[in-house]
């Protein structure tokens, strides 16, 4: 067996079988197959497809490459993904309510990349707190409080690093099988035994389409039955911002606000919609409705923000920050922007809003950069609603006065409205 | 302008334009593109193809990468080249017969690699032969005596070289958009201002069938017509070597009794086709058959061979080995091959002759390998030819015992009879 008869195959469109596959990934893993083979292999994947076998085959691989979380031991574990969205705070909010519910929650996320935050740099702006612990500690902590939120630190599937890094300089990412693998080697590596997966859809989504987004979803979702891990996957409409906060201390003092009660209608259907299953997945109750409730219930009597308060404090953060948002530190500049119009705002691009928060410093275009927590976007007017002409629809927060002027340009040209 | 928008418009299967190409292949050439990037690229070209324009534009932008040779100086100059094949030892021939008509040759060749041989390789078997001499000594050389037969020793068409090495790896080789641009190339920058091709097919050749050779031989005439070449194209059967001999110094040594007038069919044909389109461009003569019968009546009045002992002496080499080929040395071994069985050859694949000439040492798997000269195979029965059981169909000629006789075994298999 030799790549470039792999190569050679997958180009006359036959199907890789798991050999070739175990193969590929390993080899390449092991630097034996260089970026330039596995690259002209990936192209091939991009344009020629491929089948469930082979994509489970792919993700399988890619999940063995390195180490494999093993969370047997916490009993059913319910791991949450997004394929991504720009504002998205659901799993600050979501994983507290969960825990608080009697579900262990093991969950090691990203950082953010390009215009899409991360959870780990929203969890970072908290003062103290942790992201990089050891397994044990992070075993340790689910054990006794039922939650910890960490960052990757073990080498989860590093074939998928080499080969998203390699999608993304080859322009080869938008391929059903190859974003379904992806996710599923992490999530398979990461331990859980039950998935569920938010799937967005629209302009600030990798799915442009719902259509898409449902094909992405049924592909994961075999893929999980497959590999014997139940996987559920809900469709998020991604057309604006989740919210109003873009921004990583921002959206940490919107989730704390969330727990609070204080939720956005649009954040508020998605936490039920993905808490629901997640109960229903951990054997918590079948009826989602009535699982919506205990989610609710539980934001009402305080025991979910309780619950993101000791996850803080465990993990070795200053809950005073928690417990008092005013004490996070504001930028210098706070600038209002109104659009001297009026109508109903028809359109958010929310890739438009990612860049501008990475334009203002609050995200990285290469993994290296540094970003300044405090800096973001608060939006004050979202799809739908009516707009006067001096209405303030959104705050820039910058700590960079020319920037925070170019952010307030640029904004204005991002709302769009409809003539009433 | 960047090269992940130029891979994602062909991977969408939209036509790129000038400035794109150019942009790729100038970024390339200097290593401002990856290799994995340009793999991603051809990968995607060789499923979604090109049309004539790109093509054309792939071409000129990887003959312009490096230098070009400027032969107008010395008139109409006709350049020939094959597109691979075993046993061909047309350009040995037939260029001392076009110079010997008063066409002035000024050709570059190649050596061999993988199971085709090169001229260049051929030439260096004739004792002090220098192929490398530098530009000024090539024109001077073709000014004084009317022709000059030397390796490349100029930097054309650098980008050519890069993609080609990466179309071998990453299994794109069988383009014909990216053959023939390959091809066109080298020979534009090669400064000829005719070209006449010579386009093989069959199980010996890169094209497998003659629609498939027909296909690349109208896109190379069309690259040809439109960067102002007159190119003419001829389609080859490839099904058994050409000639009798496969090695290098066998083929000079078949190749100077070619001149003396003792050609094989199907070399004669081969040569008559090709010389008769060479002289007709040189503006010789537009009747092709009146060229052939030039073509036969300088084999036989000896003035070929002289213009071929000319070249020789002029470039260094010792033509007392041109005089008597007897000089030339022999191998330990020549192996005679019988088949202990009768009927009429059906069979000799060509590739697989190459490959048996590699083995013996007469070819190259990799660029730096050292080759014998001297090895080869002499092939004395040809298809459709009646077999004896006890007839020696070919020679084995070898330095190493072992190697001779393992020869021996695979010949026997790869011809085959037809019972009669």
């Amino acid at each position: 067996m030799n790549i470039k008869e792999i190569i050679a195959k997958k180009r006359d469109k036959h199907v890789l079988n798991t050999e070739e596959i175990n193969f590929f990934i390993n080899e390449y893993t092991n630097n034996n197959i260089t970026d330039y083979q596995a690259a002209a292999l990936i192209m091939a994947i991009y344009l020629n497809g491929m089948n469930k076998e082979e994509t489970l085959d792919l993700t399988l691989a890619m999940a063995n490459s390195g180490d494999i979380l093993d969370l047997t031991s916490l009993g059913i574990v319910v791991d949450k993904h997004s394929t991504g969205g720009v504002g998205d705070k659901i799993t600050l909010i979501l994983m507290p309510i969960i825990a608080s519910l009697g579900v262990p929650v093991a969950k090691m996320s990203g950082r953010g990349l390009g215009y899409t935050g991360g959870t780990i740099d929203k969890l970072e702006s908290i003062p103290g707190y942790k992201i990089n612990i050891s397994e044990k500690e992070f075993m340790q902590n689910v054990k006794k409080i039922g939650i910890s939120l960490i960052g990757q630190t073990m080498n989860l599937a590093p074939a998928d690093k080499k080969i998203y890094a390699l999608r993304d300089a080859t322009s080869t990412t938008e391929s059903i099988p190859l974003i379904a693998s992806s996710i599923m080697s992490k999530k398979i590596a990461a331990g859980a035994n039950k998935i569920v997966l938010d799937v967005t859809y629209g302009s600030g989504a990798f799915m442009k389409t719902k259509e898409k987004a449902k094909e992405l979803a049924d592909e994961m979702t075999e893929i999980g039955r497959l590999a014997g891990r139940e996987t559920v996957a809900m469709l998020t409409p991604m057309e604006e911002p989740l919210g109003k906060n873009i921004g990583n201390t921002l959206e940490v003092i919107e989730a704390v606000e969330a727990l609070k009660g204080n939720m956005q209608d649009d954040v508020k259907e998605v936490v039920l919609e993905l808490g629901s299953n997640m109960l229903k997945l951990a054997g918590k109750g079948n009826d989602l409705e009535e699982n919506k409730r205990k989610i609710l219930e539980n934001i009402q009597n305080g025991k979910a923000l309780e619950k993101f308060k000791e996850l803080v404090k465990n993990q070795g953060g200053d809950i005073s920050y928690i417990e008092d948002t005013n004490r996070f530190e504001k930028t210098k500049y706070i600038l209002p922007v109104t659009l001297e119009k009026e109508g109903r705002v028809k359109e958010i691009k929310a890739e438009e809003i990612g860049k501008l928060s990475v334009f203002l410093g609050g995200g990285r275009i290469k993994k290296e950069d540094k970003i300044d927590k405090a800096v973001g976007i608060t939006l004050n007017k979202k799809i739908g609603e009516k707009v006067e002409k001096e209405d303030i629809v959104a705050y820039i927060h910058a700590n960079d006065e020319e920037k925070a002027k170019e952010a307030v340009r640029r904004l204005k040209n991002i709302y769009v409205l409809n003539k009433d």
